[in-house]
């Protein structure tokens, strides 16, 4: 069987792909949500049926939480292994009023599928079932394994399968993880992103008096919680976006002078994208474009603030106490577990007199870089340039899979991480879409990415 | 009649003046909550009621919100003239689950009357009208005039008060304004306070993107709000908390030997007011006591500050507004409008790139101090040191009344600062009480007060 008669298969099938994509998004399962319980589980089985129905071998992997969904094809000798790794929860969908159509009812407007998941994982993950199961269906045998690994928990931060990955090694080894989870550098560009930032995330918390006082009766007289936060927070970084945490630069590595001239050769537009985030300038470190500052430079946030009065009207308090949620992006070789001394380090250096403090890190990964020189990187180049008829671009994410990292480390595997979305689908925002030309393509391309991986010759597979 | 018979009979109608206290404190008074406004107008009555059986001329005058209690004494041709000012009205009890018993139940506990309002200020309003009452019930008038004003609305702000108070002027034309909503310098050492600290507050809302943005995909790129806030506030002072907005100091007239002198030989511990307050040790501009910083510098405090994400767990945003309320508290001679030309080029100076900014003044009142040689003040010292045994202290206040400030202004009259309460009578928290001694302590020295005042000689009066 060619090549070209299972597209036309897929062609001739593109209905249904998206009916059965509109079936799966009706199911809200939101993990963090308890009274979703039920539907997280249904969301699971209806994958479970679907794998089932185009014969491939699945289980129903428990966990402590939701479970995870695992499903093989027949082993292929000699030809690579990939493992396809994505999530069926979806975060949630406050605030609900700001939804223009029911996130749980898939609508299509302009050309878009709206509803909860579509872009995020769902819609991603079934491009890559769909071209799997119907090639199968299509009477001949994948040219590679494929083994899939759907949890259930990503959006709620993957722990039970950060754990329990060690104990699957031997049924999820591979010659690499595919995950589609992230999207095309801009409409009609599309990307292999190769880089993801890392994180650290801490609360930190000032405590003052034993309670709020009469800023009029002791103003002066005490340490102010609200303000020593200030002070240490903007300790912890200069006006320009430079971390002034002594050591916090050591480990990192610079970008390369080839990156940095294909990243300019990126469709950039700094200005439109300063007008599309509703700013008037862009900021940050200097010497650095937007795009290598978000993707490949360390950063600095502070995600959250409270102190004291935050209601109407006038509370001359000195609060009693201060908090603060921040967060690092780290870049490849920076190490969450240093970060979290030197940052200790500066606090104790920082803080003001006459306030005790309690720092707590919350959860922390290094970032990832996969080997662009790869023959699977090569694959997928090809696979997503016949696709969408354009040669994909290599970047970095800003962001931070934590789990990536592991299966590196775990499995010992390379990464593709081939996103099909765009940055205006609303992933984790309301009115979540996915353009449906996208799915299509997703799903093509996902087809010529077996294909292309077919043709590795044995010996070069490992 | 002599003063000795006025002191008996007060003595011997001692539980009839408690049994009027509770009575008053059973009104929830609450001025902010309009569903209490029937109580509020029920308080205004329970005091018309006191007035009217004392045979003092009455009248309830409406305002705009609550109404405001005046009541006179018969003139007294060449003596002098004084203005009682209090207000029946009370903060919220909210958290009420921290009541010990119920806010509006007064119930007697160690030799302390507890409920809301108990000393702020239905318990040290009351001591002035028992005295008066009392004195015209012995059958005698009293040697002074007094004309009470009692308003419903100082715990929201005395606005009303403060807007009518000119249409009032003659009315009230006096040669000193008696208050007692304050406190001793400590258990067993009264006081005088001769100084109050003005204020200045504000809201600083600062936006950056015209939504939260997710730290990864943007970390880098945009300056994040909550950072500016941190950075912005942190300009405004020093880590010894000196303030570093240029000319905040320039009008500021520092204290004068003798009261520093005279501060010194208070029974100050600050170690045991650090411990009173739950912090390890006290902060502050260095070269001052901690008394001296309260009562008689200038300061900065941030009431509140909130932004983005400040509930359980990780969201990792950069916010896209951050906002903050502060205040300023004033020494006599810094002018707040002067303060908030200053505050607005230095916002204007240290704000990071990047940002959209508003700030919104809400009040600003100046500071006070009283002539601590007026013979009204030795009146006092005199009245209070045969009430409580021992000789007054005097001091400021770090706090501002506002309205205080406007009675100079308006009435050109002295302000006498008598208060009987004590630090911890939880004025605005839970658990507020009045010792019931100091209650009685405050009506003997309010009869004293009127004594002394009476033997002023006539031309001496004005």
């Amino acid at each position: 069987m060619s090549m070209s008669s299972i597209l036309n298969a897929l062609e001739k099938d593109s209905d249904r792909h998206l009916d059965d994509l509109v079936q799966w998004l009706r199911i809200a399962s939101v993990s963090s949500d308890s009274s979703r319980k039920s539907d997280v589980a249904r969301a699971a089985d209806w994958l479970m049926d679907k794998f089932r129905g185009a014969g491939l071998a699945v289980e129903l992997v428990p966990t402590q939480g939701h479970p995870m969904v695992i499903a093989e094809t027949a082993p292929v000798p000699g030809a690579p292994v990939v493992v396809v790794y994505g999530h069926y929860d979806v975060q949630p969908v406050e605030p609900l009023d700001q939804w223009i159509s029911d996130p749980f009812d898939p609508t299509v407007r302009n050309g878009n599928l709206y509803a909860r998941g579509a872009t995020d994982d769902k819609g991603q993950v079934l491009t890559h079932v769909q071209s799997v199961c119907d090639w199968i269906a299509n009477g001949e045998p994948l040219p590679i394994q494929v083994k899939f690994l759907i949890e259930g928990e990503e959006e709620v931060g993957s722990e039970n399968l950060e754990r329990m990955l060690p104990d699957l090694a031997d049924r999820m080894a591979c010659d690499c993880v595919v995950i589609s989870d992230s999207g095309q550098y801009s409409d009609g560009q599309p990307a292999i992103t190769y880089g993801l930032r890392g994180i650290a995330t801490y609360e930190l918390r000032i405590d003052g008096p034993s309670q709020d006082l009469h800023s009029g009766s002791f103003g002066g007289a005490v340490m102010n919680p609200a303000i020593a936060i200030c002070h240490v927070l903007s300790s912890m970084v200069d006006k320009t976006g430079r971390i002034q945490i002594p050591g916090y630069y050591d480990d990192v590595v610079d970008l390369v002078a080839s990156e940095r001239e294909a990243w300019q050769n990126l469709p950039q537009d700094e200005a439109a994208f300063a007008d599309s985030i509703g700013v008037k300038e862009l900021f940050g470190e200097t010497g650095y474009t937007a795009d290598e500052r978000r993707w490949a430079r360390p950063t600095f946030d502070v995600n959250g603030i409270t102190a004291g009065h935050q209601g109407e009207g006038v509370k001359t308090i000195i609060p009693a106490t201060a908090s603060a949620k921040f967060s690092f992006r780290l870049v490849p070789n920076q190490d969450p577990t240093k970060i979290t001394a030197a940052l200790e380090k500066h606090l104790a250096d920082h803080m003001p007199p006459g306030v005790r403090y309690q720092l707590s890190p919350d959860h922390g990964a290094p970032g990832m870089l996969a080997d662009t020189n790869s023959r699977y990187m090569a694959a997928a180049n090809t696979a997503i340039e016949m696709a969408f008829g354009k040669k994909p671009v290599l970047i970095r994410e800003g962001g931070s899979i934590p789990i990536v990292t592991r299966f590196q480390e775990v499995l010992g595997c390379d990464c593709l991480l081939l996103g099909w979305g765009l940055s205006d689908d609303n992933a984790h925002s309301p009115n979540e879409k996915f353009r449906i030309a996208d799915y299509h393509r997703g799903i093509r391309a996902s087809a010529l990415l077996w294909d292309q991986l077919g043709k590795l010759q044995p010996s070069e597979s490992k």
